[in-house]
């Protein structure tokens, strides 16, 4: 069994993309920029924005932080898209979610050019994956996909079985894995909750992706010897023995499935890293103007 | 054994579709107007283009063609959508594929507006199909939807195995039936080259898809019984013995998988006569401004 060491593939990433900032500065270009827009105080949003502050800081970009009320208007906020669009010293920016429930997040989310949407989350740079043109790639599949590619995985003609099909992780995932590139040449299956037996089709599978939210979903009976699992679970249940009073659960039971596989990412340490990572990476793409 | 008359079914829609146009202009409408850009004298394109033409007369549609030299540049062709997008008169268009070789088809597809895409091919409309909000859908997955939902075939916890990863039928179709809708909800399974055996999972599919566009590939023995088959191939092969001099041939060994269907499209006659109707719906919904 190989563990698929997402902590230090993420770090070795960002110490590569410092090294690119670096040159790129150095050729007389401002250094790239990417903003955050906070709406209120949810715990886990200041959380993630505050680390995705702080990886900028770390590998010589620059960040600002546009936190607004929570009591803020679907107007303002749509206002405030609009001036990040038309501000030329921003390369990109994403705008944190979930949002306070009276503002309609699919519009914001369209709201924001496709240029600076380095979330991937506009069906712009949706559909122009589905049609493998560039684009910018939603960060946990962008992650996963290099997770696969840096530990050179094969996936070509493997039976790839996705578990969940979010818009943000199980969808995309289907569809890049399926795509006429490597990592992909997948056959994929896309299971979820209205499939009546999961187990049959990944006890079939050679690699599996498991994105459900349901902790220790995945057992060693429900694989076969050799699989490559990725986990993408992260529910927060209580440890009060834990300095933060909470660990994270994946969707996999590792200590009994691991030991039937060829690679698996761990939960923490697996994919969880490479999320913010595939943001700086979108945001230097954005900044050197690659995809559009 | 049933039949999945698409001849018939698409005849329906069209009556229903005459009926609908006659209703909106009684209400002090003009009528939805499609126009076509034809480029150069393809045989195929030409036959197609002019059956999308007599079909919109049939409906009380207005339709406008288009038809540019060969010769012409892609600056001009740029010229004509920009025109046609900002036409008012005119609903939705479409400009027919495949383009002389100097145009670079996927820049003409991106300068239409996607509000007058009505052949869902535009990234953004692609993105909102994937996403599940309202789009235009492509006019033959959109077709073979319509041939579930109007034969009320389940669809949902069933495995349905797409045959082929194309942008315009296999792609959206393995998209298309795993969304949390009806018809939709399948465990999908993409196959395609790189799928070292096919028939593991066909053998296996309660509905197939296939549009690989090998006449003939799908055979008895990679069938069960009881499946939904819905056959997208139609090569042209010679048939001296025709009026036309050929005749379509589909991607099932028809005569043999029909008999272990519990519903089966024939080959012509099934899902083709659906791809015209598909486009005259989403004309109707351009101009009932019903998507955007």
């Amino acid at each position: 069994m190989n563990l698929i060491d997402g902590k230090k593939i993420s770090e070795i990433i960002q110490l590569e993309l410092a090294d690119e900032v670096k040159q790129f500065v150095a050729k007389g270009n401002r250094a790239p920029h990417l903003a955050a827009v906070l709406v209120g105080n949810d715990g886990g949003s200041v959380t993630y924005v505050n680390a995705k502050v702080k990886a900028c800081e770390r590998i010589g970009f620059k960040s600002t932080l546009v936190h607004l009320d929570e009591k803020i208007t679907e107007a303002e906020l749509l206002a405030t898209v609009s001036k990040l669009n038309d501000d030329s010293s921003i390369d990109g920016f994403i705008v944190q979610l979930p949002l306070p429930k009276h503002i309609n997040e699919q519009k914001i989310i369209e709201a924001v050019d496709p240029k600076k949407d380095v979330d991937g989350f506009h069906p712009s740079n949706v559909g122009r994956m589905a049609l493998n043109l560039p684009c910018y790639l939603p960060a946990t599949p962008y992650g996963i996909i290099q997770l696969l590619e840096r530990n050179k995985i094969e996936t070509s003609g493997k039976h790839c079985v996705v578990i969940g099909r979010s818009h943000i992780v199980g969808s995309p995932m289907s569809i890049l894995l399926a795509r006429n590139a490597y990592p992909g040449n997948c056959t994929v299956t896309l299971v979820h909750s209205r499939t009546p037996d999961i187990s049959k089709f990944t006890r079939d599978a050679d690699i599996i992706v498991v994105a459900i939210g349901k902790p220790h979903f995945l057992k060693a009976e429900m694989v076969k010897e050799g699989v490559v699992v990725i986990d993408v679970g992260t529910t927060r249940v209580d440890a009060p023995e834990t300095k933060n009073g909470w660990r994270l659960l994946g969707d996999v039971k590792f200590d009994e499935v691991a030991p039937k596989c060829s690679w698996i990412t761990p939960v923490p340490g697996g994919v969880g890293p490479m999320t913010i990572t595939g943001l700086l990476q979108n945001t230097l793409l954005a900044a050197k103007k690659s995809i559009y």
